[in-house]
């Protein structure tokens, strides 16, 4: 029967901390943890300050070595362990329970890119490493690396493994695991794997690498990684287009596929009360349409060519869609401003909503040819619920993902509207995502606030499976305990 | 400890076979099974006459359904499972041993396409579908399935997925890991996973699909899968180019992509022993180039624009290649015949090598910063032990993999080559390829042939990790007992 509760200390919690924290502090050194309530706030606490809990010490290790070490010293004392990249979960994953058992190590000063490798287009670097940081090292080497997220200042590099994390380029390069060639991790006991090796093709056995990425911290603690790099696009070309409905969205990236090929970079989804909000929020930006339209969509080209051809092809995108009755109107960016401004918009989606709260994140994917279907069945149901909602519909549509977040309506405090409605909409959302063949979490992961979700939504045999390999690798379930897996009764 | 012996039959071979028998044919019907030494042959030995077992049973399941219920009745009866494609492995990974206790669990009638999604791009397949009759259904919908290998025409997808499948179009589309978006599997014990839901996105619990991929079929048969489709190539452009060296044909792949990103869809190496081998092999087609060179590069770049604007990006390559002295001379295909003309040479490699009798086939990958590197001193290597060895060296250089195949010295024989030098070359070939940060296995797998080579190849974490995966998925060590997995002492 697995369990995610751990191993009560045996000592009382001073006694047991004053142990752990002098096992840590010999290790890693004094200038490397972090004890007490004011010194590990800023760890125990994500960054929406929504999730809170407690850890014994936080330890700053250097190199793989000192992982091992901490990983070893907790295994043999049966001290559950939280890894933390740059603490940008948005589900709790990263943050320990208020029990205190925990040590939370943070990977951030794990910070070198290693190595990177022009010839064969890779890049070694620590997990610790953010994912800005990563870009402009490859950007040094006039290459690409290629995952996109809103984070990119603080996330890391190990995080983005663990939570196999996607963002708006996902369409033409693939999530965070289509980007790593290997991993090295710290099991739970302290050995070290590690597939270092830059290699493309590789069949020597199951590729164990897969087992970390996207499991959360869970099975081990991801030191390295060798990661992909592309050539960096020469060329550009991004219109913001308004469009019949979502189901002309989908047509229409059809289009742009037959006319665009791998060049479709981006497609995104951005509905009225998305660009309304933002548009309030920012103050100085006005649409690049002259009037109001229920649905837009950003796209973006890139390609090795020439902007010309590039351009070229965008505007036979767009005439397809005009004649075919799915665009409305557009706006194709003239210069290298535009197109930051178009795209703009859509970044600033999520601060805004953020700023104005009350708003319910569902982060849901379906197979494209269901994407039309379930937004307008999800959008009538919680309309049917609360009619004033805002329907802040958006995202990576691209990919089948949207970000499906009503938001309150403007004459009701986000408290009073999300204890309302807060459950019971989540609910209906995934339940209607579910039913077409979707996901409850495209991206954001499982963390605590998803993991009992997970109950009606996997298959037991899913449910079953995820624990056989969780106790094969980790039979003590002290790596990130309580998050992702939920408890099987 | 883990053992790769199954537990003997409690019974005379006999009774149990009958015993067996009568169980599958409740199952699946008696015109679904053979058994008998005659019946079997061709299930139980490879296509290149190389491994032969025996098995009580070849039984052939026309549904999901069935095959957990002959998986369900093994389990309980302690009887090992040996699942098997279109017997294209290269490894011995697809027939059993010579004990005559497994059951052959033959995919071959489930072979319908079950749907084609041309909103979502995602076909979904029943895993004893072709290769060729999958990419045929994509066709039909003017859609492409990526992966092209040479075995098309009796390979089946679920191979295919059970052994990660590479072939020529990696470079551009990824092996046969990153084409997959979901699937059914049948566990040891009868339990049925399935993922068939076509998402390009789901971050909800570990990626259980990536245990089965490239797994020989240890961990569970791979009964249905979800395809990733792409747009149809428009355009196509193919050049045979000789070039310098292999250090040169790297640098020319880096202009290639510098060139063409995206576009660059296969850059296979072709040396000199090879190009002769084949032209005396086919007699009927001469070489592109009117000189001999010791190195060429088969180049094809596809795109979903204008054959014109290919074949321009085609000569920017070419003469920038030139330029920088990398090319010697070049072909460029001036029809879809002529394309056909320079594939033929590339894609008869291999079966002139089996007629010819007598080459080592080492299949590795290297960093392409190596790679260069990598032949000249593997190539050293074997000419110093056999100086009239042939130096067959082809195949993906574009992902870093060669097909290093040092052919028997004309004056002798395959038998007296091979029982000389067979294992003193491989090894070495192998140990150089490990040096250098590279796979000693890029595209064929393990089977047999290569399992106890792991020991060497591998780090005890890396095999203690596949053997925690394999206890934890098949306790009882019956799916494909002794394949991948070298037994530990």
């Amino acid at each position: 029967m697995p369990t995610d509760s751990h191993t009560a200390p045996a000592t009382s919690p001073t006694s047991a901390t004053n142990a752990t924290l002098a096992a840590m502090q010999a290790i890693v050194g004094a200038g490397a943890c972090l004890s007490g309530d004011a010194d590990t706030e800023s760890y125990v606490t994500d960054y929406r300050r929504i999730y809170r809990g407690k850890a014994q010490v936080v330890v700053m290790p250097s190199t793989t070595e000192q992982v091992s070490q901490v990983m070893a010293w907790c295994h043999a004392h049966d001290v559950p362990v939280v890894p933390q990249g740059g603490n940008t979960s948005l589900m709790g994953g990263a943050v320990p329970d208020d029990s205190g058992t925990a040590v939370l190590l943070s990977l951030g000063r794990m910070n070198r890119v290693l190595a990177v490798d022009t010839i064969n287009d890779t890049m070694t670097v620590q997990a610790g490493v953010t994912l800005n940081a990563a870009r402009t090292a490859a950007e040094q080497e006039q290459r690409l690396f290629a995952l996109r997220i809103g984070s990119e200042g603080s996330c890391q590099i190990g995080g983005n493994l663990a939570t196999n994390a996607g963002g708006t380029a996902v369409l033409r390069y693939g999530n965070m695991r289509d980007l790593v060639l290997g991993i090295e991790a710290v099991l739970p006991d302290g050995r070290i794997y590690s597939s270092l090796r830059g290699l493309r093709k590789d069949n020597t056995g199951y590729d164990l690498k897969q087992l970390f990425v996207g499991s959360e911290g869970t099975l081990g603690i991801i030191t390295a990684a060798v990661l992909k790099l592309m050539p960096q696009p020469r060329a550009n070309a991004v219109a913001f287009v308004a469009v019949q409905s979502p189901e002309a969205a989908v047509r229409l990236l059809g289009v742009a596929k037959q006319h665009g090929g791998q060049a479709v970079t981006a497609f995104e989804l951005i509905s009225a009360p998305a660009l309304e909000l933002v548009l309030e929020y920012l103050g100085d930006v006005t649409s690049p349409l002259p009037a109001r339209h229920d649905w837009m969509v950003l796209i973006e080209l890139t390609s090795g060519g020439s902007d010309e051809s590039l351009n070229a092809t965008l505007m036979e995108i767009l005439e397809a869609g005009l004649a075919q009755e799915l665009v409305l109107d557009a706006a194709v960016a003239a210069s290298l401003a535009d197109a930051q401004r178009f795209w703009r918009i859509r970044e600033e989606i999520s601060d805004a909503q953020t700023r104005t709260g009350g708003s319910i994140k569902c982060d849901v994917s379906v197979p494209l040819s269901r994407i039309a279907a379930f937004i307008g069945d999800a959008s009538a149901k919680v309309l049917a619920l609360e009619p004033a909602a805002r329907m802040v519909i958006y995202g990576h549509m691209g990919d089948g993902n949207v970000h499906f977040n009503p938001l309150r309506p403007k004459d009701r405090s986000a408290a009073d509207f999300l204890g309302q409605w807060y459950a019971p909409i989540s609910e209906a959302v995934d339940t209607l995502a579910h039913a077409e063949n979707g996901s409850i979490s495209a991206e954001h992961g499982i963390g605590v606030a998803k993991r009992d979700d997970l109950k009606r939504y996997k298959s037991p045999v899913e449910l079953e499976l995820m624990w056989q390999v969780k106790r094969a690798l980790d039979p003590k379930n002290l790596l990130n305990p309580a998050k992702m897996l939920p408890r099987l009764d």
